[in-house]
């Protein structure tokens, strides 16, 4: 049997990376082997695109660009862990996919939702995970679990402004609304636990 | 007055790199301003992501991540370079560009021309040249010239068998017959001069 694909989308500070380890953790103890993932990158090709996505100015790339590279290290991604792995009955759980690409190109680059999931189409067959959950933290919390984060240098996104990640937070709302049954927002705000109990919750329908 | 955009197309050997310097002194002796530059690279981001496209095995990315990457790097080098200077008066002279990816990714990915023009039509508007010349040397004439070069190592494109380099030589003849005004054929089996006079025969309608 196929595995399920189960993607992890939020705000800098959300819980996602956590999470997913978490979430892994917890369905190992159901029986269910998982591989745990990330994007951009998750491949060796797409962890080098990574590299072009995350470095530099936050003017580096023009949103067309950056879209571009984005799908190019998704299409990467796709064939070379998630595919094999899903097809293997291996559960598969990425700390961000499309849907961020969505958000995040579509907030700050102004470009449209269909064109950004043509590229998706293009590049990874239009693959989408059999459930995505948006954690959600208000701004200030997000931030200051991520200031408290060890090591963690801001990046290219993560050194944008308020509006913008408030932008993003509202788009992800949208495609939540939109496709309910797929993607579910998830009160992140909670300890660890309680938000791994919410995922797991969100997830009857798909386990064995 | 916006400058003219002139791109060289041909297989590996053909003559490119030589005849668009030889171009540039000759537009040069005639008082036109010339940016020389080449694809996949040509700006900072597009050189960097030239080197993931060059680098590595035959099989390094699949056809679409490699469709994904090119549209990604000439888009940015559209942007930071070829626009700039086109709207500055200034012409263009570029060692590759779209044909290269229709020709190349077409062949070698089995991508439809109409998917590589439209990620060309995302990245880059669809920007083409006012004039592209295909120049067509035998397949051995060709890999010998290539062969001969100095500190010329093979890339992944190079190290492709004679069989897909006959048909992306194929592939431009049949654009060059789609597009008479802009693509034209140029027989390039003679002397540099002999070459670079052709290239002019070919301008002097855009010549001011
Ligand atoms: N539910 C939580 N409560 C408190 N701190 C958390 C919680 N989830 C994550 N953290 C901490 O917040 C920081 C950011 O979490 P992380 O999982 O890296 O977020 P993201 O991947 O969404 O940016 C980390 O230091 C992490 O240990
Ligand atoms: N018309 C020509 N006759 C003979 N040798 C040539 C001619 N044009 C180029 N060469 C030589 O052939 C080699 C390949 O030329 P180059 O311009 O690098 O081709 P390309 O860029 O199309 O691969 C170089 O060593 C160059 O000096
Ligand atoms: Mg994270
Ligand atoms: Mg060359």
């Amino acid at each position: 049997m196929r595995g399920r694909f189960i993607s992890l989308e939020g705000g800098e500070g959300a819980g996602k990376s956590t999470q997913v380890r978490r979430l892994a953790e917890a369905l190992g103890a159901r029986g269910i082997e998982t591989l745990v993932t990330r994007e951009p990158g998750g491949s060796e090709g797409a962890e080098a695109i990574r590299g072009l996505l995350m470095q530099g100015s936050v003017t580096r790339w023009s949103p067309h660009s950056e879209a571009l590279l984005f799908a190019a290290a998704r299409a990467d991604h796709v064939e070379k862990q998630i595919q094999p792995a899903l097809g293997a009955g291996t559960w598969v759980i990425c700390d961000r996919f499309i849907d961020s690409s969505r958000a995040y190109q579509g907030v700050a680059g102004g470009i449209d939702d269909a064109a950004v999931l043509a590229l998706h189409g293009f590049g990874s067959r239009g693959l989408l995970p059999d459930r995505t959950f948006i954690l959600e933290v208000s701004l200030d919390q997000g931030r200051a679990r991520a200031d408290d984060r060890d090591g963690a240098a801001a990046d290219r996104f993560a050194a944008r402004g308020d509006d913008f990640h408030a932008q993003v937070a509202s788009a992800f709302r949208g495609y939540a609304e939109h496709e309910p049954d797929r993607i579910r927002l998830i009160d992140a705000s909670g300890s660890p636990e309680t938000v791994t109990e919410a995922l797991l919750a969100g997830l009857v329908d798909l386990l064995p």
